[in-house]
């Protein structure tokens, strides 16, 4: 399978086993695992290595949540015994620091790349098509002897050929129809990296992960922040219990949300934006609507964060792949419907998290080791035996203030499906260790199945749901029972103690509850 | 086995099936688990309700921990793009906080006592001794008919009786020889948290976890602090590559650290003490000692944490219960020679830390429940089926700047077992989520068996080590294996994934690591 003994067209430059169209987290880490494995592997890259995560999306935004929490406690830390005057911020610093935090990120990952050589082309790829070569001496038995490579072209006419296409382009920022990202007013997640003043208001349409994350930095920083949502909640793929209490947080620190809620028009006038608001029909079991009577809205910036689409101009015109609604389809295994082409990433439309794309793509490689290594037909059919990725036991994380963090499926979802479930839930003001250091805000809830007793889902919002949320994964991933966990020794005192408790009340045995 | 039946003697005043002495965290719990088991219990408590640990010991210092690293924090704030001035502590503010925190937690604790009815009585436990009471018709078959009762006597006098005792009368602060505490300058644990100001200069007598918490607390607050340890490195039992990164941190925080020395001697002159220290003889690979050649150390107060013996003043002449140096022995599952009498916690000098106490309970807790509800001698039978507790899979946990922890066995003691392992390592140097909040410094290490592949330690220096160290908890305790780990998804970016690339590195697969 090795490519050293083929001939080689004129127009092709470099060959390897695998081509990686896309370096964000999901194409440099399979680029890497695959070069661990012995794999010649080649990545294309139209903007930076690390993509939009490392660059413009989850590594700066949250250098900018630790410099906002930091400005927030020290507002408040004169209940911790300490007195301050004059805080004050530098905005400046303040964003240079997060641009240095991106550097030096980048600059390793450039340094892991140099030492293992492995190739990282930074052009564009225009075109993938497919050349069918016949090796060996019966010509006429096609499918025995013929070996199809794909051929790689740039923007710039150079050509590259593989025997395998990962394809990991990502997603783009979602514009609103009649409100044009102008990097100026309306702005993408992207945009608002690179303001260079604080505004003193500022909208943001759209409450999912970026916007309430953007609104919780925005605010502690103290600026005055508005959300408008569509839908009726914050968060809303969140279990109901942790969007609500992530909402009256959020009231807490003086953000205004306007759920139901959608922006029918926009206009500048003075360097001012002037959204319209209209308020969607209203239905039963009305909350969290703060002012739904609120017609126009004025402010410096408008950040849209209404979600992102997947995003791929590849021209794969004559090969069998599938797009839909610009999302490229693949079955269980990242594999298109056109063999040795895989996709991985937002492009595929999943679960859009930098950890879905690098989980997908360390599976690829495996799938892409075994077809290179192994007989092609035994392996490809033990691929197919193996568990696929089930996208809702992904963990998804939010960096507010309180932390939002999930995984698995809700109580809500699991009965809907018919399941007989069990809830456990335990609040962070119970809790030794959140007291001692005033996070007190706060709950876990845990989901098990009654039947097999395993544990189905984990919603978190509280400090450091982020990281605790790790633990759902590794219950969850290994299929642990609630019978398992009463084996687990938890420190005292720490806040995964919560989960402890919130175990314990899946059965009524949390100490701390009454 | 209900007492209700049973004929009384005049000078017990209550009964229960259940006496539990002592209510620290391991007593306490015990009491609440029997009692959401249905079984009638009484708990005896000479001083507080939640004992050391809540009152004097993890409580109080972990909201004394939160502050200082609140203050040392605000002192390096310019680097998050926020300016200050005239930073100062208020210490009896600072000090008031600890004990509001302590005092929400001890009501919340009351009110669940209350709330279930569980009788509390503050009383010391001055003997517990065995009475056997005949019932049924053939008192010739003693064996078969008798039924033992334990009498428990408080100190003013007053007799209770319970058909099962559950000693948790906990442990003190060993005193060193010639330098007795004063509670003005030579302070014990429980001393220096009545302190009411700073002291300028602190030596710290005992490198171990409380000594090492309290030069890190005291040296963020500005304090002078030195630590004076008679082995060769700081928290002597973690794994040496995290003793040494501590050291390398406590150092540059300003701390002195003196390791291989003992106190000689102590003389108090004009409201100083003044330690006359001596080194220990040199020995190969000798690090760590910043200055051995120091004779007399002069500092205003002296914390002597070298450790903590058990407690226990109780009369148990006439029961078969043995004690060796103080420590109450028990079996495999807490249970002492006397039969029917349990003991938990630190008297039974154990891994002294509150959650071995709790978990030792609850475990005490499900055997007694099987030896009231079911047939004794085939749920005793079946108790000794069950997995014992393993000390060592229990986490450790010490809450310094930087945090260290850890559980399971280092590579160095499975290697002396003639263990073959696999050792993966990660720095956080190298993840994004830890450059970003800016606390690069740290390391976690995991130990897994070459054979069966099941992970066997974890060891973690660096931020958040205390909360990140459940996960070792879960996978060690559940025994998964390296194979199972690999479908577990680890959230982007989080301190996390150091744990997910140092599993990786268990087989040179650490994505970000060259």
């Amino acid at each position: 399978m090795k490519l050293d003994t083929q001939t080689h067209d004129e127009t092709v430059n470099t060959n390897a086993e695998v081509a990686i169209i896309g370096a964000g987290p999901g194409g440099y880490e399979t680029a890497i695992r695959l070069h661990q494995k012995g794999i010649k592997v080649i990545l294309f890259e139209k903007e930076k290595l690390g993509g939009e995560c490392l660059n413009w999306g989850c590594i700066p935004t949250k250098a900018m949540v630790k410099s906002a929490d930091l400005f927030s406690e020290i507002k408040h830390s004169s209940e911790f015994g300490i007195d301050v005057e004059n805080i004050s911020l530098d905005f400046t610093r303040f964003m240079e620091r997060k641009s240095k935090v991106v550097e030096k990120l980048t600059t390793g990952l450039d340094y892991i790349f140099n030492k293992r050589k492995i190739p990282v082309f930074y052009e564009q790829v225009k075109k993938i098509s497919k050349r069918n070569e016949y090796q060996g001496r019966s010509r006429d038995k096609e499918h025995d002897n013929q070996k199809s490579i794909f051929i790689i072209e740039t923007k710039s006419g150079k050509m590259y050929q593989a025997d395998f296409v990962v394809v990991a382009t990502g997603s783009k920022p979602i514009e609103l129809p009649g409100l044009p990202f102008d990097s100026h007013n309306i702005l993408s997640s992207r945009d608002i990296l690179e303001i260079t003043e604080l505004p003193k208001h500022l909208a943001i349409i759209g409450g999912g992960t970026i916007g309430c994350e953007f609104a919780s930095i925005f605010s502690s920083l103290g600026v005055k922040v508005e959300i408008i949502e569509l839908l009726p909640s914050l968060l809303s793929n969140e279990d109901k219990d942790i969007s609500r209490k992530l909402t009256t947080a959020f009231k807490k620190k003086g953000i205004r949300v306007h759920v139901k809620t959608m922006v029918e028009g926009a206009q500048l006038e003075n360097g001012k934006v002037i959204l319209k608001l209209v308020s969607t029909p209203q239905k039963q079991n009305d909350v969290n609507n703060e002012d739904t009577k609120v017609k126009e809205l004025i402010t410096d910036k408008v950040l849209v964060s209404t979600g992102r689409k997947a995003c791929c101009d590849i021209d794969f015109s004559g090969l069998r792949l599938v797009k839909n609604d610009g999302k490229i389809e693949i079955d269980d295994f990242m594999e298109t419907a056109e063999k040795k082409i895989y996709a991985i990433g937002d492009v595929t439309g999943k679960l859009m998290l930098a950890h879905t794309a690098s989980k997908q793509g360390l599976l690829v490689a495996d799938y892409i080791e075994q077809e290179i290594k192994g007989n092609n037909n035994m392996m490809a059919a033990s691929k197919h035996h193996q568990k696929p990725l089930l996208y809702y036991n992904i963990p998804r994380c939010t960096y507010t203030d309180p932390e939002v963090a999930s995984i698995g499926i809700t109580d809500h979802t699991a009965v809907k499906n018919g399941k007989d479930v069990l809830v456990g839930r335990f609040s962070y003001l119970a809790n030794g260790k959140a007291l001692a250091i005033g996070s007190k805000d706060g709950i876990i809830k845990v989901v098990a199945d009654k039947n097999n007793r395993k544990v189905i889902g984990m919603h978190i919002v509280g400090k450091e749901a982020t990281e605790l949320i790790v633990m759902g994964s590794i219950i969850i991933n290994t299929g642990l029972t609630i019978d398992d966990l009463h084996h687990v020794i938890y420190a005292h005192p720490t806040i995964s103690e919560i989960l402890m408790e919130a175990i314990e009340d899946l059965e009524d045995l949390a100490i701390h509850k009454i």
